[in-house]
Order: structure tokens, then C-alpha cells, then sequence
């Protein structure tokens, strides 16, 4: 894993423009071997079905709750202690297709603090970009959680460039937050488009990208409901395809010029007002590694 | 009508924490009169079922063409030529509701350019404000349409305070700009909360407050499809109300209460990440007239 954070150029152009893509609506179960072998083996057969990008949901390899996050994390400086982790690069590598791996708790070496951490690796397994989840999701109410309570918040977003083109990647709770969605826009407008992952839609239609959310199964044994509906949506608000609660893959094409398309008959870009609002991202390096 | 624009306190509370509010989905047609008569009679019947606030569409007066606006447009400061603006004072007076009178074309004096403008009356019947679109429509590709070609553009945002609470107004083409949400969730935040008209609903979840949206009935003979669906949202993204295309009235119920309630339970605006990016209103007065 390289450890250089380096800025991306904006020049750089895809080599497809249109591609399937494959969400892979896993159950998680309490066993962690299992989510690994299940995994794996929905990413080969995704990659069977013509899939160049694959996408995990968030904590794949561990049931959503702060009592499981210590236990199901992984260093991965530590590689013999992170068969998840080197799992997607595996694949990656054999099936020669982008995984965007979702997300697994995260331990850095004998620190007692964990992230929330999704890992992109290329089509020759290396890692190539690390997110971690900057919003964590803290609720009070009727339902009480505190991700909080043993995950620490990561410093910064990010945007990678693949082969399937740049991607901006948001865990579950950072796609809330439209900021995110403009910042993305603004940095992968001028090259290709946007693909998240993880709940809610409407940072499509509203910044003119594709936006793929990916869920896991739902599993009502589970101290947290899961919604399933892992969903890709287009850059004119159109659902191109979604799913129940149940474990299955979806396999979708992303066409690439449905974006110049869209941006060319209604320039949203050129009708902002930046004269009564502004929006300004405050990071000037990108959070990838290359 | 006063001319000056003068700033809203924060701490200004509305009256009322709870009360209805009525959409009126009126179907617009070539007769500018007809027009006027059905809105008058729309809203006399929303304030007999309870209504405090009543909305119209945008151009509810005109149905909307570029070749149909300098018609239709009235000078708001020649009274006895603004058959549509005095209507909408004298009814808001007479039935003692908050009017948000959707838009209608704006004439100013001998000037060629026109506005398409909101006005909001208090329940005396007193224009408080008058919100210019300022995000226009122009599309091109398979469907071609530039409101530019006979519209200006307002120059702000409007921020009101009426009986029933502080609203945001927008038009049409303004609610695809999440910024404007966030510019009216900041300002609106510290007192009570926003309501908004004409289209799409996704500012109710990410910013936390109610959103209504008011549209004309479906007419299947004029040269603009009209989607109707006119919806209010709540601050848990819940529909309220919605309709169908015909021309109907929603009446429902706003309760501000549930907002503090979000709010509290998931509080978005402290988990917002003021490190990685920030949102600028560069405006500094308010668009409002009192």
C-alpha cells in the first residue's frame, strides 16, 4: 500500500465510457469467514457477468453494531491480520475488474481508536484509494446509536481515478450531506463522473452524475434494521435499477456520455448563482493513493 | 406597497406552531380573468376549511409561454392594471390568511424586461414580500425552452416573516439548487422554519423542515406539460400530502414541533464538516419588504 497522498489530474480520461457496473447486496452474517468467502465469491460471479466495477456496501464483513467493530477490524499494515482486506485485492487482481470495497472497521496498529474505512483497489490489486467515513452517524430519539461511541471520523473525501473512470467515494451517513455531492461534482465534472455508495439518490439528478448506492441484505436478527434497495441512479433523476431487501447482485450499465448529455441541455453548473451563494471546499489535496 | 428591504430578526417566533396549510393546484387557462376568479374561490374555500397559509402555482394568472408572459404581466405599481395582485390582497385581507401567491408575470413601468414574481400578503392584506425567480429555465436538446428569452432574473433570495412562521420562497427552477436550501436553512434555523413552493422535495430531509410545493393542474393542451403532484414534506422527508394532476386543493397540517424534534434527535448541522467544506451566502440583506 503506498502512502503518498496525491492529487489527481483532471485531464485524466477513462478508458471505457460505458461499463457495467455490479452492486453486491451481501447478507452479513456473525461469522466473518463466511462474509469473506460469500463476498468473494459474489464479486467472481459479478465479474462473470461482465462487471468492470464492483461495489461492497458498508461493513461488509462485520453486523452494523459498536460491540462488533473492535472485534471485526482489521490493520491493514498488518496483512496476515486482514483477510478481508487482501481478499478484494485477490480478486481484484484475478477477475481483473475495480472493487470499490465497501467498508470494514479499521485499526491503526495499537491504537484503541477504529475508522470506518472503505478500500478502492485496481484491476492489478493495489490499493489505490482509502475513505474514511467523515460523518459519523450519531441519533438520538426513539432509535439511539452512537457510531461515535468507537469509530473515529476520517479528515478528508475522496476521489480516485480508475479504470472505469474517477470515482468520489461516501459511506452510508456522508451522503446527508449535499456539500459532499457539490464538492465531488466540482472535482470530477471536468473528466468523468461520480459513483457512490451507500443509501439515498438525489445527489444525481441535483450535481448530473451517476450515483450507485449499495446496501447489504436485510437481516432482521440483527441489532440494526437494514434497508436494502441497493439502487443506481442516472444523471436525470432516473432509477436504472434497484432491489428489494433480499441478498442478490445487481448488474447496470453506466453510460458515461448520458452525462455530457444531460449537463449540455441544462447547464446547472453555468445557472448557479455564484453571485448570492458560493460553496467552497476547504481541502486542496485529494485523499488518494496511487 | 413599501420599497424598502430591510433585515428579519432571528429571534422573531411565529403565532402559531401548528396550523394548515393549503395548495392550491388550480388549472390555468387562456382567460386571464377566469384565472383570477378560480384562485379567488380556491382560496376563499381553503380558509373555510381552516387554512392559514394558502400557496398558489407559479403563473397561476398565465398559462406558461414565453409568447403568453408580457400578456399576462401586471406593474404592481399600477394597481388598477394588476387585476391578479389586487385579488390576491383583498382576499388574503377579507379571509384573514397568509397568502404565498405563486408567481405571475412583473411589468416595471415602461421597461421592456419582465419578472416572474412572487408576492407574499399578510393576513391585513399588506404585500410583505416579493421573491424574483432567480434561477430562470432554459433547456435545450429534445425539449427547448428559455425563459430568458422573456424573463430577467431576480437578484436575491426572500426571507419572510408572517403569522404563520418565516418562509423561504422559491420558484420552479430555483429548488435544483440545494444551495438555496442551505441559504434558507441558515437563515431560518435560529427562528422557525422553511416553506417552499413549486417542485421537488429532497431540501425537507437534508435540511430539516417543511417543504411545500405547489404546482398548476395538468393541462394537456398547452404548449408546457405540467407535472401537478403538488406535495407537502416534512422534516423526516415524510410525504404529508400529495395529489394527483387535476385540479384539486391539499389541505394539511404543518407542525413545527417535529422539526426541533429532527433536529434534536439528528442534529445535521452540527455534524456538518465546516473543516472540508463550507457554504457562503453572499448576501447580506434580506429580500424582503414589510
Amino acid at each position: 500500500m503506498a502512502s503518498s497522498t496525491s492529487s489527481v489530474s483532471h485531464s485524466n480520461q477513462p478508458q471505457l465510457t460505458k461499463f457495467k457496473i455490479a452492486l453486491c447486496q451481501i447478507t452479513v452474517s456473525l461469522d466473518k469467514k463466511r462474509n469473506i468467502d460469500r463476498a468473494r465469491l459474489m464479486i467472481k460471479d459479478a465479474a462473470k457477468m461482465g462487471a468492470k466495477l464492483v461495489v461492497l456496501p458498508e461493513m461488509w464483513n462485520c453486523p452494523y453494531a459498536n460491540e462488533n467493530f473492535p472485534i471485526y477490524a482489521e490493520d491493514f499494515d498488518n496483512r496476515e491480520l486482514s483477510p478481508s482486506f487482501m481478499m478484494l485485492s485477490e480478486v481484484a487482481r484475478s477477475e481483473g475488474v475495480t472493487v470499490v470495497g465497501g467498508s470494514i472497521p479499521e485499526r491503526c496498529g495499537d491504537q484503541l481508536y477504529l475508522y470506518n474505512t472503505c478500500c478502492v483497489f485496481r484491476t492489478d490489486g493495489n490499493l489505490i484509494a482509502k475513505h474514511r467515513k467523515i460523518h459519523l452517524f450519531d441519533l438520538t430519539g426513539e432509535v439511539c446509536f452512537k457510531e461515535s461511541d468507537t469509530i473515529t471520523a476520517g479528515d478528508g473525501p475522496t476521489v480516485v481515478d480508475t479504470d472505469v473512470g474517477r470515482i468520489g467515494i461516501g459511506i452510508c451517513h456522508d451522503l446527508r450531506f449535499p456539500e459532499l455531492a457539490m464538492l465531488y461534482r466540482d472535482r470530477v465534472y471536468a473528466s468523468t463522473d461520480l459513483i457512490k455508495f451507500l443509501n439515498c439518490s438525489h445527489w444525481a439528478v441535483d450535481n448530473q452524475l451517476f450515483v450507485a448506492t449499495c446496501s447489504p441484505a436485510r437481516d432482521s436478527s440483527g441489532s440494526y434494521m437494514i434497508w436494502g434497495h441497493s439502487t443506481l441512479v442516472g444523471p436525470f433523476g432516473e432509477v436504472l435499477a434497484t432491489s428489494g431487501h433480499e441478498e442478490t447482485t445487481i448488474i447496470a450499465e453506466i453510460d458515461y456520455s448520458m452525462c455530457s448529455l444531460r449537463r449540455e441541455n441544462l447547464p446547472l453548473e453555468k445557472q448557479k448563482r455564484g453571485d448570492i451563494y458560493q460553496f467552497i471546499d476547504c481541502t486542496n489535496e485529494l485523499n488518494s493513493q496511487q
